[in-house]
């Protein structure tokens, strides 16, 4: 078994409208930086996954993803996955 | 002036304790994915930045960065830039 790190990003769908981020890019413009457009605002999450190789790791992640992490209906996500440098365990 | 989207990854700092992590990994155990360990979660923060090169754009972003997106006493953030397909306006 190895230990991998994977990193998800969870994103609402560009069809649905960010409030939170709407928020931000207001609070940016009242700062003055109004060079500063478009906020959409997602969650990050890492989580290390113990699997024999990569394909399995993935295949866990995602169905976490499905399960738990995110809202298929409201919300995309991608998952990149490395293989962590404290690697191989029994 | 081009059009530069930015990524920004929002985490909490390894010294401190991921409330919300710790809780989503148990509800993962709940759910019979006992190889998903170390949940942390952040944000992702997508912004758009007119700026003259990618350079300024960095900058832009690292000033809203320590002003208004991070928390710099417990939070850790790391900034990707990207040229918009979208390209040059006037």
């Amino acid at each position: 078994m190895k230990t991998y790190t994977a990193h998800v990003t969870v994103t609402l769908r560009r069809s649905i409208l960010d409030v939170q981020g709407k928020t931000v890019e207001h609070a940016l413009h009242s700062l003055h930086m109004p060079s500063l457009t478009n906020v959409r605002i997602g969650k990050h999450i890492e989580v290390d996954v113990m699997a024999p190789d990569s394909e399995t790791a993935q295949q866990l992640i995602d169905d976490a993803c499905q399960k738990l992490l995110t809202n298929p209906v409201m919300e995309d996500y991608s998952i990149s996955i490395t293989e962590s440098s404290t690697g191989v365990t029994a």
